[in-house]
């Protein structure tokens, strides 16, 4: 998790649910990871993030095996609303950018690849400068220190094919720009080709006004 | 190694002596290991960097052992200096920081923990504004992924004091911050309190020029 000028991020979900604290614990922990745990600012974690879920049990027990999954689907919209808010409110930040990488040969190298391209400076201006640039994005996934072929990877940004098989393809640069300019959401999906494991991670944008807050504040 | 914009490094090196691949490649290899393999722009590796080191032959062979020592140290301090001129020069850079981690209990840790610094966004912001800010440098040590404990740890920012056994100390922030101000070089010294292994590490700052030669300059 990630606190932007070291401040701390207290997340609080109330429920009158009644939960026992192993199912509470369960259910928060499998939220946070694809949530609280899957956004970056600028990568660097804070000392202090937390998430509570508070459970009254007025409203009466969840209901276990598949009769409870509505109550663990909302937690778990809750909890990504919540955690992509705070992207999307970073120092700065003109983009909110979701990066989706699918077919990973397993979760936790799919992870690290979606985490390597959100951490990076050159792809994160990038996405500032409304540049449809592919090779920073193919190149991040590359020095993420897990298999990653470029030969069977294919990169989209706003639903548009920009590069396949190791090569990049023609596409309308201007139209990609333009729209990168236009919406202050932007997609990068990113297709390995080498497995079922997908993962989904959403970061900011690094603009002159990140610099200048974090530049200019003083402890 | 860090190629800005993805550029390509290429380092070349000649030498009059005589050496086998073999005995040239071990002297390369440790010379990178120290220079070249030790600075960060911003943590974006290039996809082609490259240090070469061509040996004509014509002076004789460099002695084995201590003899040979001379040349090894010459390489190094060669490697060294032009490693350095990287992140001096990096996109945008106002200060070039040259971060030493001692007392690490392997190498390997010693040098994860200076390379997290290095390359955490908050830290080089704080750089370029001249914040003498001890807790984006520990927190940045504490999430390198490696055991660190600040209870053990000191920091010195310009040969200053400013942290120790788990607290900050008093010291004079002014006088440091002008000094960061003034002073092209940067010296930040982790002491960790753990070993015996140092590890020295070369970064720029991130400043707004930074921002803007990254975002503006599409492919």
């Amino acid at each position: 998790m990630i606190g932007p000028n070291m401040a701390t991020m207290l997340g609080v979900f109330l429920t009158d649910a009644e939960l026992s604290p192993d199912q509470a614990q369960e259910l928060l922990q499998n939220c946070a990871d694809v949530s609280f745990n899957c956004i970056s600012v600028e990568g660097h974690m804070s000392t202090n993030d937390t998430v509570l879920l508070l459970a009254s049990g007025a409203a009466g027990p969840v209901p276990s095996g598949s009769e409870g999954k509505p109550f663990a689907e909302g937690l778990r919209e809750c909890c990504i609303e919540l955690a992509r808010a705070i992207p999307n409110d970073g120092e700065g930040a003109s983009h909110l950018v979701t990066i989706d990488v699918k077919g990973g040969d397993s979760h936790d190298n799919a992870r690290r690849i979606a985490e390597t391209v959100a951490n990076s400076a050159l792809v994160k201006t990038a996405i500032a400068g409304a540049d449809p640039n592919w090779g920073r994005i193919v190149s991040a996934a590359g020095y993420a220190g897990v298999p990653f072929d470029p030969g069977t990877a294919r990169l989209f940004v706003n639903d548009t094919l920009l590069y396949e098989r190791g090569e990049p393809v023609a596409f309308d640069a201007k139209a990609v720009s333009d729209s990168m300019d236009r919406e202050r959401e932007i997609r990068i999906e990113l297709h390995l080709g080498a497995g079922s494991h997908d993962v989904r991670f959403w970061t900011s944008d690094l603009t002159v006004d990140y610099v200048r807050l974090n530049a200019d504040y003083h402890t």
